[in-house]
């Protein structure tokens, strides 16, 4: 069996695979360790690799391989990652942002390393933007990127064929991109007023004093307030689709996310629109969709990461 | 001989290479056709080639090789480029924007294919890249950007090693994203407040009523009225850098363009603070530097095109 691991900013779940074909077992999810020692995130999923591993009684030492998608973005120590994720490492931004921990990192790949003989690691974004070109919306696309709107927001990107990487592994970290002038959010990451700080899950909760399910659904119902809440996120996220779109000359975005995929139907003509809307040349031919993988695009993502080896793209870590 | 095309939104440059070494012979230059028929600048450019060799006594019909750095972006119809330049191309944005012709499209590889055996055409930002890693600034990069700052806003992009080229070889138009909310700066392209509209040379005369050189040039000399307008620009040019930085996890990124050139040393400590200011996991280790090639980046760009042709990245029409 291979342990399939999603690291998010407010949940890690942890599935076993046998290795072929898409069947994921005993998923196990839990709020993302914040709190102890930094190498507590680590340390948990550890243990829930040695829970799900006595749920349907497989011998724990016969997991040795681990696929890892998870919230970047990554630096390197010692040539092994680290998180530096702005909503699991409360050092980054400060007490200001309120997170229960003063980590500036939080150790992963060194941790895995000893339980594990095999380790991958990408950032979950490539990782689902991979599952996507494997199994769901982005099939057939060379061009193409897969954004997550969740309690963050990440990209994973592909052009002329190939996934980007970078120097570090965190090509995509486009939910940090400034597209406004607005300087009263405070993101994660130390930045005042970008993507994420104004439209992310968590961000939405702060600015406007309600979660994002029900801003959606009161604007889906019609409520006018609300609506104009939802103008405003979609203009900010429509800019970051476009300025993605303009940069790299993309033919298809796939969206997903908690915050996208309940809202699909209503959120999806609203972002094309912005994107559609500027510099026909540029704009033209690139469209939007709902991740195909739905809301399973976190769990195959770590998968993709493990699927056919051999044609797997190579990630910083390879 | 080969010829060596460079097309700006202000000039057109021509150059002969003997097809070995970084000499280039008959350089001419005019500004850019914009008056006529929509193919006024492709009979510019077999015009100026003509007269080139002319000047040095070679046969025009020796000349069958055209390497082709263009301001972009390109549409391709039936298969062939076509330039959709928004500081070209008067019908883009329309009466107001002020150019002299109401083209929405410029032929370009068409009819140079009647004329040349062998054409290649490259966005000129991907061109002078690709000049900047083969000479200049960039070489030993595998993650970097080459920007233009000049008449327009123009950027080539490497990442992993490769260049980015996107569906229609328009990756690398981050001019056209938007990084700020003012909405009373018209571009070419038709965007209100994208990058270009705001920091552009032609655009700092429309929203300043002063060229770029002037402004630079009293700022340089301690203007305060002058410091304020260049620390706005720097403000967007910086963010523009900053959000390349965040998507695409870049080493290095050199500059180039007229407006940028004769001031680098007053505007890259600006600049760079404006990307290293921010999210230090992705933006340490991220250099901006002056383009190694300097003025000349725009010749070597085209002939970059055309040397080595075996090692020559391939374009979208190879």
């Amino acid at each position: 069996m291979d342990a399939c691991i999603d690291i998010g900013g407010t949940k890690v779940a942890v599935s076993l695979s046998s290795g072929s074909g898409l069947a994921l077992f005993a998923r196990r999810s839990e709020p993302t360790a914040r709190t102890g020692a930094s190498d507590a995130l680590a340390r948990q999923i550890v243990r829930l690799v040695e829970e799900a591993c006595a749920e349907i009684g497989v011998a724990p030492q016969t997991v040795q391989r681990a696929g890892v998608s998870s919230a970047g973005p990554f630096v390197m120590r010692d040539g092994l990652i680290e998180l530096a994720a702005p909503n699991i490492c409360g050092g980054i931004a400060g007490p200001e942002r309120g997170l229960p921990n003063d980590w500036i990192t939080a150790p992963l790949e060194a941790p895995l390393r000893e339980r594990f003989a095999k380790v991958r690691i990408e950032n979950d974004c490539v990782a689902a933007l991979e599952a996507e070109r494997r199994w769901g919306a982005l099939r057939g696309y060379d061009h193409c990127a897969y954004v997550t709107w969740s309690t963050g927001i990440g990209v994973g990107l592909c052009v002329d064929g190939r996934l980007l990487h970078g120097k570090n592994g965190n090509a995509g970290h486009a939910g940090h991109m400034f597209v406004s002038d607005n300087d009263d959010a405070l993101c994660g990451c130390g930045n005042v007023g970008d993507v994420e700080a104004l439209v992310a899950g968590n961000a939405i909760e702060r600015r406007f004093g309600v979660d994002a399910a029900t801003v959606l659904q009161r604007a889906r119902a019609g409520d006018a307030p609300a609506e104009t809440v939802v103008a405003g996120l979609c203009r900010v996220m429509g800019r970051a689709l476009y300025n993605l779109t303009a940069t790299l000359d993309l033919q298809r975005i796939s969206l997903g996310g908690s915050v996208f995929t309940n809202n699909s139907e209503f959120l999806l003509p609203r972002l094309q629109h912005e994107v559609s809307s500027r510099f026909p040349a540029l704009t033209a031919g690139c469209e939007l969709v709902a991740a195909g993988l739905g809301e399973r695009v976190g769990d195959y993502a770590a998968l993709a990461l493990l699927a056919n080896g051999a044609d797997a793209p190579a990630g910083p870590k390879g």
